[in-house]
C-alpha cells in the first residue's frame, strides 16, 4: 500500500498544573520515521487513554520516567504491520504494544506486547479487556486479592474498563459484588451489563458509609480500589477480619501534595486486613497466560468488553480529559481514520 | 504443699481516660479458686505485662471481648501445676498460658499455651522470647515480611521485647536491620545486645525521616511497625519497591479518634508495596512449630532475651503503666514472691 509522507503525532507540550487538559498536547505532522535494520512498519488503527497516563505525564518520580515534553505521548495501540525488516512480524499481522498517539510507529519487537489474531476478538479488545486493561484486573484481582466463593468483593470506579474487568472476574470466582460508580446511568450498566449484584452511585447517595454498610450486610472481603481517598475510607470502615484491598489508582486523590485522611494502622491491624498496590507491568512474565485465561472467558460471554470510541487521533487528548473526568463509560479508545489524502 | 486461704488478685476497676494508668486497677483478696472435675490449679510464678493489654481493657471493640469492669486482668503468666484433676496436666508440671494477673488459677488445659520445660531455659522465657512476644516478632517478620537475605529491615521500638526478637530474626536471617528506639540507653542496647547495624533515637534526632535515610542508604525493604504515627510517615518516605510492611501494635497512636496522617495509597501504588496487620494468635496452629525454632536459635545464642522484672503482684498495674510510657528495656515480667504468710 502507499504510505503517506508525513505522520500524524500528539505531542507533549505541557505538564499538568495541576489539572490534565487536552491543551496541555498538540497535533503535529513529522517526517514519515525510517526503518532501520531489524524494524518494521506500524499503521495504528485504535489507541488507548489510560488514567495511567496522568502519572506518566506528570513531572513527579514516577513508576516510569515522565513522558518528555514535545514528545509524542505514550500509550498502548493496536495496529497492522506495513512494512517490515524483521522475519518475526511479517506484513499484514496486527500487534498491541508501545506504539504511541500517532499514524505510524516503527518498532524492533522490543515495544511489543503481544501479536492479535482478528479471528478471536475485535482487535480493539486487545486494548481494553484482552489488553492491558483486563491485564490489570486480573493481576489486582487474582493475584493481590485473591477472593474466594462466596466473599463479597467491592470494587471502586466500577463502570470503568479497569474496574469492570476486575467485578466480572470477582463475580466468575463466585463473588457477591459491589459497584461504587459516578452516575445513574453507569450504575444501570453495572448492573445489566457486568452483573454487579449491587452498585452505589457516590454522588447521590447522601452516605456512603451507610449505602455500603446496606450493600455488603457480610462486611467487605476484598476491594478493588481506583481511586482511594474518601471512597476507600468508607470501604475501610466496613472491611472484615483478614480483608485484602488492592490499590489499582488513585484517581481521587491529588497526587501532590499529599493529602491527609484517616490513619489506618489500626483499622488494618483489628482486622488483620493488608492493603497492597500493584502495576501489572511487573507481571509482563505471565501477560500470555493471563491474556489466555481472559480470552477464554470473553469468548464464552463471561467477562464483557464496553468500549468508548473517540473518532480520529486529534480525539485523542479530549478523550484523556473526559477520562479522567470520569465522563468516558468503557474502555477509552480512539479509532484513526483513513490516512489523510 | 499448704496453700493459702486467699488468693490475691489485680482487678479492673475502670477503663482508661484515655491514659493507661496503674490506678485503673485494684489488688483484692479473693477466696481460693475450688477446683472442679478435669481442672487443675496453678500457682503463678511470673506474669506478663504486655503494650496489647492497653486494647484488652479498652471499651471500644477490638480483636477480643474487654476485661470486664472487677474482672481479673488478663494476662499470661507462667507457673507450677500444684493440684490436679487433670490426666493430662501433673503437679509439679510447668505451664504457660492465660492465667491472669493473680497468685492462683484454676485451669481446665483451654487456657494453656504450652508446657514449659525449665531444663531448656528460664520459665520467663517462656512469657517472652519463646513465649507470645516472640511468638509475635516470628509471625510478623517472617509471616508477613519475609525478608530476604541483604535486605534491609527496619523495626520500631527496636528495644522493646517484640522489636528486639523481630530485629535478631531479621538478622538471622542475613538482613541488615535498622532499629528505631526512645533514648541512648536503648539504642546502646540495641546494637550491643541484639545486633542492629545501625539505630536512630527518635527522640533526640532532629529528623527522622533524614536519619531514616542516612542508615538505610539503599531504602527500606521491610518494616516491623508497633508504632504507627509519625514514625511510620518517615519511614514510608524511604520504602523500595515491593517493600512489606507489617503493622503489630500502633503504641505510637491514640485509639480514638482515628488521628488523620498522610495518605499512603500513593506510596504504595508507586513503590508497589504492602501494608498487613496481623495478630500473633490467628497462627496458634503453628505455636509449636514457631516456639521449636525460636528455642532452637535461643540455645544458640543468636537469639537473645532482656527482660525487665518488677517484684510482686501488686507491681504489675505501674509497670503497665511505665511499659505504656516506654520506660521499661525488654520483656516486661512480674515475678511473684512466696505466698503471705
Amino acid at each position: 500500500m502507499a504510505l503517506p509522507n508525513t505522520n500524524r503525532q500528539i505531542l507533549l507540550r505541557r505538564r499538568p498544573d495541576p489539572d490534565v487538559t487536552a491543551g496541555l498536547f498538540e497535533a503535529m505532522d513529522a517526517p514519515m520515521p525510517a526503518m532501520g535494520d531489524g524494524q518494521f512498519l506500524v499503521r495504528n488503527i485504535c489507541l488507548s487513554v489510560d488514567p495511567a497516563m496522568r502519572g506518566w505525564i506528570a513531572e513527579a518520580a514516577n513508576y516510569s520516567d515522565p513522558v518528555p515534553l514535545d514528545g509524542v505521548m505514550r500509550s498502548f495501540a493496536v495496529g497492522e504491520i506495513v512494512a517490515s525488516d524483521n522475519p518475526a512480524y511479517a506484513v499484514g499481522e496486527i500487534v498491541a504494544g508501545w506504539l504511541g498517539w500517532q499514524r505510524y510507529s516503527v518498532a524492533d519487537g522490543s515495544e511489543i506486547q503481544r501479536k492479535v489474531d482478528p479471528a478471536q476478538a475485535p482487535i480493539s479488545t486487545a486494548l481494553g479487556v484482552l489488553g492491558i486493561t483486563g491485564a490489570t484486573a486480573h493481576v489486582g484481582m487474582l493475584g493481590v486479592c485473591g477472593p474466594r466463593e462466596g466473599e463479597t468483593v467491592l470494587v471502586t470506579t466500577a463502570a470503568g474498563s479497569v474496574g469492570a474487568a476486575a467485578g466480572q472476574i470477582a463475580k466468575i470466582k463466585g463473588c457477591r459484588t459491589i459497584g461504587v460508580t459516578g452516575s445513574d446511568e453507569k450504575a444501570r450498566i453495572c448492573t445489566e451489563e457486568f452483573g454487579y449484584d449491587a452498585v452505589i452511585n457516590y454522588r447521590s447517595c447522601e452516605d456512603l458509609s451507610a449505602a455500603i454498610a446496606e450493600a455488603a450486610p457480610d462486611g467487605i472481603d476484598c476491594c478493588f480500589d481506583n481511586v482511594g481517598g474518601e471512597q476507600l475510607d468508607a470501604v475501610m470502615e466496613h472491611i472484615n477480619v483478614g480483608a485484602r484491598i488492592a490499590i489499582c489508582g488513585t484517581i481521587g486523590m491529588p497526587s501532590f501534595p499529599i493529602p491527609l485522611g484517616p490513619r489506618m494502622n489500626r483499622a488494618l491491624l483489628v482486622k488483620r486486613a493488608r492493603i497492597e498496590g500493584f502495576l501489572v507491568l511487573d507481571h509482563f512474565d505471565r501477560y500470555g497466560e493471563i491474556i489466555e485465561e481472559l480470552t477464554g472467558w470473553y469468548r464464552s460471554g463471561q467477562l464483557k468488553d464496553r468500549e468508548d470510541v473517540a473518532d480520529g487521533l486529534e480525539a485523542a487528548p479530549m478523550a484523556l480529559e473526559r477520562l479522567l473526568k470520569g465522563e468516558n463509560t468503557g474502555k477509552q479508545v480512539v479509532r484513526l481514520g483513513p490516512d489523510p489524502s
